[in-house]
């Protein structure tokens, strides 16, 4: 069992550190399946408009963030979730005044 | 792309209601590797004590919970986050005065 306060891990930091990455639970805890993560995002900061072969289960913990798809766009904040599927392309953008945080747990094949 | 509240998902009742069990992203929404769900406990709820072949990788919400692992305890509240490996054994009691809430993750072998 590995338990702690997510904060207590060391962030990557991504986007000139607008964005940290953390990742709770992985391959390296010999999770075998799937891998958990959070990223904050500073206000304005956003995550690359991409796609990938693996899905994006997703959990907004605070802030406010603009989901791009491809012929959408949508708003969701603290207690939204969000699938991804797989290929499907996607970006989050932080739009509000404070930090945006949220899990994304994505499969092994995904790396970390 | 699948995007909602997770109050919005219609809760299944267990534990006689002391427990909601809310599958936010799972088989249904075609998700092709693991389930995330949320679970709110009453106050003095608990899941069973038992162990399966697959593992947890859960985060907390809100609230203050025992988790109970074969040899140990541990205490762990809102910004935890705790993985439980395969053929773990383990439980979730809130021990707090108010719901406590949690996003536990698990593959598609283990059911919804």
């Amino acid at each position: 069992m590995k338990i702690d306060n997510y904060r207590n891990v060391e962030p990557q930091k991504l986007m000139d550190g607008k964005i940290l990455k953390r990742v709770l639970i992985g391959p390296r805890d010999n999770a075998p399946t799937f891998v958990m993560r959070v990223f904050p995002l500073e206000p304005g900061a956003n995550t690359p408009y991409h796609t990938h072969p693996w899905e994006h289960e997703v959990f907004v913990l605070e802030g406010k963030l603009k989901v791009k798809a491809k012929n959408r766009e949508y708003e969701v904040e603290k207690e939204s979730f969000v699938f991804v599927e797989p290929n499907e392309e996607h970006q989050f953008v932080n739009i509000g005044d404070i930090p945006a945080s949220f899990i994304c747990v994505i499969p092994n094949s995904g790396g970390e």
